[in-house]
């Protein structure tokens, strides 16, 4: 056996892998205003914690890809089916689990708000811009603060932020997504500057009644779907 | 068993992972005003092109971490140490291995560049922007193509650009890299802001001379080392 062959997969036998394999998934919804991450049970009796992140091994028999499995692990605690998936990061090492070399695969999830309460099996925890994250078992806690750190990121730079709203949503709406989430938000001539209408969003035609004056509904339009790279970061937020 | 622990990892019998387990790396270097990235020997009798990305499964008994695997599948085919190794994404799928379920964790890593000229293990394949991929085994020039596409993101916000440099080096350096990597790069006045010797440059009381005038030679701040990021993106570069 060559040397090159010895470090290429594609000519070793089948491995025993000792490794454990799982996906984590960090799931995130805005309820009335409050940012919220879906946590389950840690079921583990030597937990530290009793909630955990909804997480749990790939099984080659189900899953065809990694995004399925973490869909299938979401599936389990929601009805609701995320309006963005996305990988964070992926851990790998022979401390983080007593049991062995353990790896998990970290997706964040986005949820438009949904009205069901919590169940004994799918608790959400309020998440507080600058405030201290919730206890999680394991070392989901640093988990989550990746995955948060990533999003208070990207919405600066993408459209991520209407992933978190209504199908039909009001330009109020997205500054409340980045109140919620970094505890400041952009000036409005700053958010209906970025989220136009030529390239990002059109009108309902509705509008919505409230104390205020009525605020205009808008949608995101098909061809923006996806379509997530703005050039600047919002100074004002940083 | 209860729902909630029939998806959580931390109640599962240690599951014998049928998963082939490895990292991808996509090794990159300026040669010569040149992008270039490293190949070893594919090695399968299979495969449809000679040549592959350095990769190589993880040594639970070796490697403590993902990281650890990748720099050692690194150094079998180089001696230099990557000046900047990250994380692209995690491919996991039960199609792009025939022998089975298959999850890789690409990284990209940055050299500075080495003198060391190619050898039956190691090659250097030419990179250039908008020009076609190097043809490379199993799914790796997919691979490649997403790690290009990350850097070529992140040199327009990150102080990832000087990885790719000598120790000292030229503000004239820094414009080749956005050349060789983009086929543009910003004016120099737009680099000299942004890479000033207020928070990330310090001068290393030489110059360089050649057919121009001298060029003042520039090495990271130590603080800056790892500090990355920038609040916009080169608008003249996008």
């Amino acid at each position: 056996m060559s040397q090159s062959s010895a470090h290429n997969p594609a000519t070793e036998p089948l491995p025993l892998s000792m490794a454990l394999i799982s996906v984590d998934c960090v799931v995130l919804r805005l309820h009335q205003g409050q940012l919220q991450v879906l946590t389950a049970p840690a079921g583990h009796p030597n937990a530290r914690h009793p909630f955990a992140l909804p997480a749990g091994r790939i099984e080659i028999s189900q899953d065809h890809n990694l995004e399925q499995a973490a869909r299938r692990h979401i599936g389990y605690l929601t009805q609701t089916v995320p309006s963005w998936l996305e990988q964070v990061e992926t851990i790998g090492n022979d401390s983080r689990d007593s049991r062995g070399w353990s790896l998990t695969v970290v997706y964040f999830a986005l949820m438009r708000d949904e009205p069901e309460a919590d169940t004994p099996d799918a608790r959400w925890h309020d998440i507080t811009p600058g405030g201290e994250l919730p206890a999680l078992a394991y070392d989901h806690q640093i988990l989550l603060k990746a995955a948060i750190e990533r999003l208070c990121n990207k919405i600066q730079y993408t459209t991520l932020p209407l992933y978190l709203l209504p199908e039909s949503f009001a330009l109020a709406d997205i500054r409340d997504v980045f109140q919620s989430l970094l505890g400041k938000a952009p000036p409005m001539r700053s958010l209906r500057n970025r989220f136009n209408e030529e390239t990002v969003l059109e009108g309902t035609g509705e509008k919505r009644y409230g104390s205020n004056r009525p605020a205009t509904l808008y949608r995101m339009k098909s061809e923006a779907v996806g379509k997530r790279m703005f050039s600047r970061l919002y100074e004002s937020t940083r």
